[in-house]
């Protein structure tokens, strides 16, 4: 099954202002919080952060919260109001936290990786010991720009603890972290493509699916919708996965803004490795599309996040 | 000035009860939030909590409860009792951040340290990513410890939020996290004693602040209480950051469980460097003083607290 979306909406418009609302929001937070750079730790964390990048995560939040909360007021699909501050600021809770497992991910024990976004890498472009505070440092700062955006938006004390707690556990030992000690344990090993979805599913897939979750729970959602919120991030963070292991290997290093070849370089189990990358393809775009047939079960409408799963696996980079 | 403690209290008992204590909230909110080892990162996280320690911060927090909600039915000074589990929680947070730190501070490419609490460094036992990565999963863990134990207490949902949210700010970019970035620019740097006072400040200060201040909040002190307690805290780990100094330079590995004359060996800036040992040790003792003194401003009355800021100075590891 294959989903168009909406005939009139353009993907990369969409795209392009929701990163402008992001970054505007997390610049005013650390302009806030590092007071303007004068805090010891802010250049390494503004370096880290103002790498661009495609922020898919706190849009899949947005996008989220818009589709329960009901659209309001676009002239065309995917352009309606922004939203309330707050929700983007839950919103970019979730970039904080990607930031930092891209930061320490990097680093030379781990992926060992000169170049991210195009540019650098936060231990290249300062060091080390530098890369590493600075990555812990976005943790307590994701926690508080959720839990500031949930009071903003007067969600109840139950909400506003319910969504933390999410984001925290979603970010931590039993999700994104536990998938870093997984890859880690797998290197070296053959893998399966059973053993390589999980730990995919746990690395970028529980802050993939914690993404419109999010979005939902600042929307007041009720449970059965998060739970096809959930699932339609789960499927859409495989289908971005493989859609990565795709390009690493057949895109360009200028294109990506990280180094092509890689995972070959690092003999990383991949999708293409192990199915080739035709049929790694295929299973991407299966994947995309259960995405959208969870938002059909939830019944939930959303030009929005049905283009965000096509884009997951049609983009170059 | 110096206050003695009461007679009858027997400082090292209290600490070894209050050990016990925290050591079991940690174990048990681990074992929940681990799935009894069954998480993959909870090894190395689990290795780094057991390695024992002072538990010096959440002893302060615990500490400060007491003396604002008042000493119940203790027969003795000090063994009052222990006081309910969310407290422990909100307090074994402050034991979560601080581990954090010293898994990363401990890391080869910081202060490259093999031996802490007379073990293993967490990066020996393991290896640097297994070590930066379980560093890292502490920070989530303390602000749900945090949010859960001050839930537990029945705070009302601000007081929820700015207990939380202090403890987040303490160990972040403009505290801890702010002090361990100074630390490393002075590297290679002569320092005077106004610029090594200002990193201890940060790095092990802001924690040591926050420890009595969220026993205060708990307890529900009022600000010009909780002021006191943060002044108190603050001359405490200045005396605590000195002391330790000073064993660095008189102590043995044996005795102190991590390898002692590690500030020369680095070159570090340190107050008896600076100072000279007996000038130091003379130092310290004022803060403590000045410590004591900031309870006395505040009307804090507390055997334990100002047991706490003797024990600070007065310890031989």
């Amino acid at each position: 099954m294959t989903v168009a979306a909406g005939e009139n909406f353009d993907v990369q418009r969409y795209l392009a202002r929701e990163r402008r609302a992001i970054d505007a929001t997390g610049a005013r937070l650390m302009a806030e919080w590092l007071d303007d750079g004068a805090t010891p730790v802010a250049a390494p964390i503004c370096y880290a952060l103002e790498a661009g990048g495609k922020r898919l995560r706190p849009i899949l939040c947005v996008a989220a919260y818009r589709a329960v909360h009901g659209a309001r007021g676009g002239a065309e699909p995917g352009m309606s109001d922004l939203g309330p501050e707050g929700l983007y600021e839950i919103a970019y809770a979730l970039e904080l936290i990607h930031t930092y497992s891209l930061v320490h991910d990097d680093l030379p024990c781990m992926d060992d990786d000169d170049l991210r976004r195009g540019r650098p890498t936060t231990h290249r472009a300062f060091d080390e010991a530098r890369a590493i505070i600075a990555g812990a440092a976005l943790i307590p700062l994701a926690a508080r720009a959720a839990e500031r955006g949930a009071r903003r938006l007067g969600l109840s004390p139950d909400e506003r603890s319910g969504l933390v707690r999410e984001l925290l556990v979603a970010a931590g030992a039993g999700g994104m972290v536990g998938g870093q000690w997984l890859d880690l344990e797998a290197e070296g090993r053959s893998l399966d493509v059973d053993a390589l979805e999980s730990i995919h599913r746990r690395k970028t897939g529980a802050l993939l699916a914690a993404s419109p979750r999010l979005g939902g729970r600042a929307a007041r959602a009720e449970a059965r919708v998060l739970d096809a919120l959930g699932a339609y991030g789960s499927a859409l963070g495989l289908a971005f996965q493989i859609a990565d292991d795709v390009l690493d290997l057949t895109g360009d290093t200028a294109a990506l803004g990280k180094t092509a070849g890689r995972d070959a370089v690092l003999a990383k189990a991949t999708y293409p490795a192990l199915l080739g990358v035709d049929r790694a393809r295929e299973r991407a775009r299966l994947e995309a599309d259960r995405a959208i047939e969870a938002l059909r079960q939830g019944g939930i409408a959303s030009v929005e996040l049905e283009a965000l799963a096509h884009y997951a696996v049609e983009r170059d980079r």
